[in-house]
């Protein structure tokens, strides 16, 4: 591989949304030039930064062939590419994919993901795989009802998940999420927890870093905002660091990895979900710390040197600012977000608004985590998009 | 003018340089397009950023005008086009330039510059227009040789200006720059100054805000370094960070603006340039201030509110990394620099490197200026661009 410090070093990336965009702007900042490949028909925020734009299938290597060849080196913004897709787009490319395909293999299928960091040592939520009408019985007797069921395979953000609360729905979502037709199906039960927190690790061959513990506050499943650091024992903090570390080592991941747990009640740390990318929990990096995800994102794929991801002050919240309504995207109302003192807009350049879709984000930095939590609250309150 | 906070909100660019590329970075941040013009052959950094890119000369308004269609408002990284053309390019497209052609029309000329700030009570460094060898002669008497010749239009960084140590030498350079052509030509006395100072002045019709006041540390008239804040008094800070207001106003100005002023060794503070447009004196406030230059120059002219100046920490220290040979631009032995705590690596995308032309910089933040500027030194050393 070229010097990536080059100003003809491409780095590419799958996928044209949000996180690619801020991990493109930093990419610029070093200098490179930026490839990116589209699976969508509408035009999306990454694809208005770059000359280098393609389209395509991700489920199709040879779709996305013509892009990779243009590519020093790949990298993704989401986790919905088929390892195996991937490992052939690399192999008959050449150009290098982190986080590796083999990492993505570790981590796609939600049974191999759980026992790959089981063996490692670290607690998961307590699951099983299903395969009948009497695993599911006998799921809801240990466990206790609701829990959830997904497939191993797929699924975001809550959508492919269903929650069951009776022998009788789980079987209808058994059936609905195609346990009948050969898909391996989990169960997963429900964790009473006081906080979800999240630990972001970025780790090459020179190094690793960990960023601090943060909280994700969720309202409908939906990260609505992320308190840095969290405000929980420096304890606990360093359990969540220390797990994310060895969940990073674990797929031998290089890039950058997000981990979300969940403190519960007793006092347990559990893994919940990992993400191989930048993750919403670290958009708080950008201003809250002195090396963002997305820099040591591109810094960690390129095998540059990690940047400290130290915080920049003793408190940093974020805010997502999601679509208040269906039409093309202009933040109204930002005036006193805007005048703020250590406040930071980011609108991701999405075309069309949708009511719930992540279009922004306000980050504030401050000198107590909840007294800024509260102010970037009352901040972005009346914010329109 | 639509909304700027708007996803199809176009900015356009006068120019494609460093200065262009990360105030587009600011711009992508805030989820706004990026047009960019270039007057050059080559493809220019802002050129791999979008897209919506344009080229052919500055001194035609018609061929800008397809580019100034395209936008929703104009800004430039120079001040080399005419204020004449800005203001033919703006009348007949319709698309709002700012800063405007007027401010423009106040400094393009030195020695229209000099009036209009003298006017407004900023003292500024001995000058006289000389038309004739008497003046010359008369010149040198007064203020003492050497001292400068300069074309009152054109000139930048050193070029197209002469130091003259005789009379002799003064008219050789008088009829070089065009005196007897009919080109006005400035004669400008030098100044014994302790310090080189600079401030950042961000204004428009929400406000203004006035950067710290930096020193620039020059080697053979190019800057190799900005320390932040200036190691000189708070009332000499106070001084410069006042008239670079005054200055401000005095053009009526809209975007963001750079002042620089000798402290001379009887501790006067004397105006000596002013630049319309982010500068390199200010690339510290990227990492340094809690709003960038970049990002204040965006919100200035679109508008928008002004973000706080105010400094992250105690010091920051900017170190201009220009090229070391003439080859593809490759930063090589950046390890210790890129691995360093609060240190932040920029590299511009030029696809050629040249010996002393500006590649990139790197930005330390620390406790005190002194020493962040002799490490910020020791890890730059060595770097090959």
């Amino acid at each position: 591989m070229i010097n990536p410090l080059s100003s003809s070093f491409v780095i590419g990336f799958l996928g044209a949304g949000q996180l690619a965009r801020m991990s493109a702007l930093q990419a610029f900042r070093f200098g490179m030039q930026v490839a990116v490949f589209s699976d969508r028909p509408e035009f999306e925020p990454v694809q208005f930064m770059t000359p280098r734009s393609f389209s395509g299938s991700f489920s199709d290597a040879e779709s996305m062939m013509e892009f990779a060849r243009s590519c020093d080196i790949i990298t993704l913004e989401n986790e919905f590419i088929d390892s195996e897709i991937l490992k052939e787009l690399r192999d008959r490319s050449g150009t290098p994919v982190f986080p590796s395909p083999e990492s993505f293999a570790l981590i796609e299928n939600k049974r191999i993901e759980k026992e790959t960091f089981e063996s490692a040592g670290i607690p998961v939520t307590p699951y099983a795989v299903v395969r009948s009408a009497d695993d599911l019985h006998r799921f809801g007797q240990t466990c206790g009802w609701p829990f959830l069921l997904k497939s191993s395979k797929g699924g975001y953000d809550g959508y492919g998940n269903e929650t069951v609360k009776s022998p009788e729905e789980a079987e209808r979502a058994f059936t609905k999420l195609g346990g009948y037709a050969g898909h391996e199906i989990l169960a997963e039960g429900f964790v009473n927890f006081t906080h979800e927190l999240s630990v972001q690790v970025a780790r090459n061959e020179t190094g690793y870093v960990v960023y601090p513990c943060c909280e994700t506050v969720q309202e409908n499943h939906i990260c609505v905002a992320v308190k840095a650091p969290a405000p929980v024992s420096p304890e606990i903090q360093k359990k969540a660091q220390e797990l994310a570390l060895l969940a990073t080592e674990a797929i031998d991941g290089k890039g950058i990895f997000a981990f979300e747990f969940f403190l519960t009640t007793s006092g347990e740390v559990l893994l919940n979900e990992s993400a191989p990318r930048p993750h919403n929990s670290g958009h708080y990096t950008i201003e809250g710390c002195v090396t963002s995800q997305f820099e040591n994102h591109v810094r960690a794929v390129c095998g540059l040197p990690l940047g400290s991801p130290a915080l920049m002050k003793p408190a940093a919240v974020m805010i997502n600012l999601l679509g208040t309504r269906n039409q093309s995207a202009v933040i109204e109302k930002a005036e006193a977000l805007l005048a703020e003192p250590n406040g930071h807009l980011h609108h991701y350049g999405k075309l069309e608004s949708k009511k719930g879709r992540k279009m922004a984000h306000y980050t504030l930095l401050g000198d107590d985590v909840e007294e800024t939590y509260l102010r970037a609250k009352e901040l972005s309150h009346g914010i329109e998009i």
